[in-house]
This record gives C-alpha cells, structure tokens and sequence, in this order.
C-alpha cells in the first residue's frame, strides 16, 4: 500500500501535527481521508480531525462520517480484553 | 434538571461501569441517551457507549449519532485552549 493511494491516517504516539500534515497531504489528492485510532488514541482522533477540518473549511471540507466499534486484543497475561476503536471521516461535502 | 428526564450521561473520572448503568437506566426510562464527554475522556466515552451497545443490543438499541466538536477553555495560565468533545447517541432502532 503506498502512500499515494491509501485514504487511512492512523494514529499512534506521533505529535498531533504530524498527522495534521499527513491528512491534508491525502485530502490535496483524494477526495476524503479517514483518520483512525483506538484504545488511548481515541481522544487525539478527534483533536486531528478537528484541526483538520477547521483548516479545510474554507475549501467546503467537514466531518463526515464516524464510527465506532471494538476489538478484541490479547493482553500480554493471555485474556482477551476488548478495545474500542474510532474512523472518522473528513470530506468535502 | 432532575435524574429522571436528563438524557444525557457526561463521562468523568468515575469508574466505567458508573457511566454504563446511569446510561442503562435512563434507557429504561427514555427512548434514547447520549453520552458526552471531552479532552481525555473521549476515549472513555466510547468504551461506555460500546458496553451500553452490546448489552442492549438484543432489546433492539445500537449507537445512533456520533458528533465531535471542540470547545474553547480558559487554561490556568490564561490561555485560550482548544478542547475536542464527543457526542454519542445509543438509541433503539
């Protein structure tokens, strides 16, 4: 999957900004991005999505849809522990 | 506002399953609930919006709306800050 062609920011431990960056880079080529996270990431989701459409709301960009859901990880004594995740869509509306 | 005809739970530092069962209790009484939350609690809001889901699931009620937003806070140092909110509806179908 090269960086071209993938709509998805994921995010991780990165500053906030660097995933700024990368969403709007994808929304200079691609009709929508979907930024995702889960577990303790969920709350930065949204501040990226927040920043980013608030820079692109002059160019007719806004949040579009958001999910939610979980998903079922092994911790490392062995039980499986359920994690929630978010997408959040941005895109030109 | 009395606790029999808010809708709405706000998540806080209270243990998860405080928020789950003020949550199921208003969907005894109410036709939905939307639980809210900011800053570093978003994350929490999703977790008690996926275990309010999955233990309703079978009486028909499933996430609803999802919408985030963001506030401006006064910082103790007087700074204007930016804070990200979430807005969860769990509804019957």
């Amino acid at each position: 999957m090269s960086t071209e062609t993938r709509d998805t920011v994921f995010i991780g431990k990165k500053p906030l900004m660097a995933y700024v960056t990368s969403a709007l880079i994808q929304l200079a080529n691609l009709p929508s991005v979907n930024i995702k996270a889960r577990g303790m990431s969920i709350g930065r989701a949204v501040d990226v999505a927040q920043i980013v459409a608030r820079k692109t709301e002059n160019a007719g960009y806004a949040v579009g849809e958001i999910k939610i859901g979980s998903e079922a990880l092994e911790s490392q004594d062995g039980k499986t522990r359920n994690v929630s995740t978010i997408e959040i869509e941005i895109k030109r509306n």
